[in-house]
């Protein structure tokens, strides 16, 4: 009793009973997509047990700032949130488009529950301070609310998450959704056997820069500092490369990044990058 | 044993124990007026216990679809919902509006989430059929998801719906939000000592059309329908009355129509018109 053998039994147990849990991140561009987005959230709703979707923006929040004549500055492939397009995030991301993917999502036999950081403190956030450049109202997620999510997923609701977050003190904060999906998955790493997928327009990590067909089909630490400082693995992908890693390191089952259009593949394992352990 | 008077007491028992629950609905004029909003949503938050706020639309909607140019058709004072119109109510409604007044109460140390009725299956609803007019994509509300409303207020959480619900098939409508308070309000009145209040510019029902000042404190369905007949209660305000009696009728404990900046009195009973049976 109380030997190492039996301790590691005991955590084989709590495992094994530990219900799966897929986080999964959708981005711009297939929801820019009408019939991909269709096809995506028919495999989502597909996913048997308990399932988060994280979406992100795509150009229509764009779109309409530039009828209503908003002028949008991007630095270093961020948008900067003055409360001008603070607002049209708000209504396109937290408003269009996460109703519009809820109702398909409805339709198809998926009990979604569309929301953002703010509803019900699910995402708590810090304006982010820089000394160089005004990122505006932009935040960086420092807490979740997990009882929340769980118990959402108790009753078999399935979250769909706006990226919308808040400060406690009023202010909505436009928030880049990779990272909400790794809080999420972090957060409720303890209650669940958590799968976070990244699902974006490529295969995932591609061994050549400007050849869309072969891929890393398993990406450890050692190797993503080796290719980025090749720079085989650069500009956006770092951020979310981060966020991958920061995730599995903090005990998140598994990581895999790869093609929205596979999307039951990727949790298969049969496509994707998977992000594993040096 | 199993007299009238037993019978009686068991009742009484009964409601003894079931928990209060205010349904309270916010109309556009208190949107559209920042001060006014924060005032009644300081009062909102200040109620103790178990409380959903419903929301309406207000100006907004109107002017961001001038800004885009897309003409805006009211029939008997209600809008006809095309699509493009559908997105803008979706976008400022369930977006801009809810997560704004959702952020507001966090603030205010209310846990609100904001959500409408696509979310969770909250509240469905069919597509208006006319045979003179296209309203659009208007919905009339048939099914309220009253569990879901339950495990939420059993974790103290307050709902803040948005005017959009969905009919389940992939479509989202635009639907009146006194309707849907009353939708709630009828659903919620097994399970709780239901409080369901309107409140809007005016101090509650007029005993003359051309003063302000002088209310009706009380009103039955009797003298409702003679107000009615005199033409002292008329155009908007008959649906309200109409949601407000068949609220009264279905065992809603307590209806009351007044002023938003006089919360905390119309939950009193001490300001606004209580709507009482014969």
């Amino acid at each position: 009793m109380g030997g190492p053998g039996c301790a590691f039994r005991n955590i084989e147990t709590q495992l094994k009973f530990m219900e799966k849990l897929h986080v999964i991140k959708i981005g711009g561009n297939v929801i820019d997509d009408e019939s991909k987005l269709q096809v995506f959230l028919k495999d989502f709703a597909g996913i048997s047990g308990l399932k988060i979707l994280v979406h992100g923006g795509g150009k229509s929040a764009t779109d309409i700032a530039g009828k209503l004549n908003i002028p949008q500055q991007l630095k270093d492939g961020r948008r900067l949130t003055d409360a001008e397009t603070l607002k049209i995030i708000i209504m396109v991301y937290a408003g269009y488009i996460n109703k519009t993917i809820t109702a398909q999502l409805q339709s198809m036999g998926c009990n979604a529950m569309g929301f953002c950081g703010v509803d019900g403190n699910a995402l708590m956030a810090s304006k982010r301070l820089n000394e160089n450049v005004d990122y505006g109202f932009v935040g960086d997620p420092h807490s979740v609310n997990s009882a929340l999510f769980k118990i959402l997923l108790d009753q078999s609701i399935t979250p769909v998450i706006a990226p919308v977050t808040h400060d406690g003190k009023g202010q909505l904060l436009n928030t880049n959704a990779d990272t909400i999906a790794k809080k999420i998955a972090k957060s409720l790493r303890s209650d669940y056997e958590v799968h976070l997928i990244y699902c974006f327009e490529k295969e995932g990590v591609l061994l050549q820069v400007d050849n869309e067909n072969e891929i890393k089909t398993t990406l450890n630490s050692v190797e993503y500092h080796a290719m980025k400082s090749e720079k085989k693995i650069f500009a956006g992908m770092i951020p979310k490369m981060e966020n991958a890693f920061d995730a599995l390191h903090s005990g998140v089952k598994a990581v895999v990044i790869g093609n929205a259009e596979k999307l039951d593949e990727l949790i298969k394992g049969s496509a994707g990058t998977s992000i594993v352990h040096d």
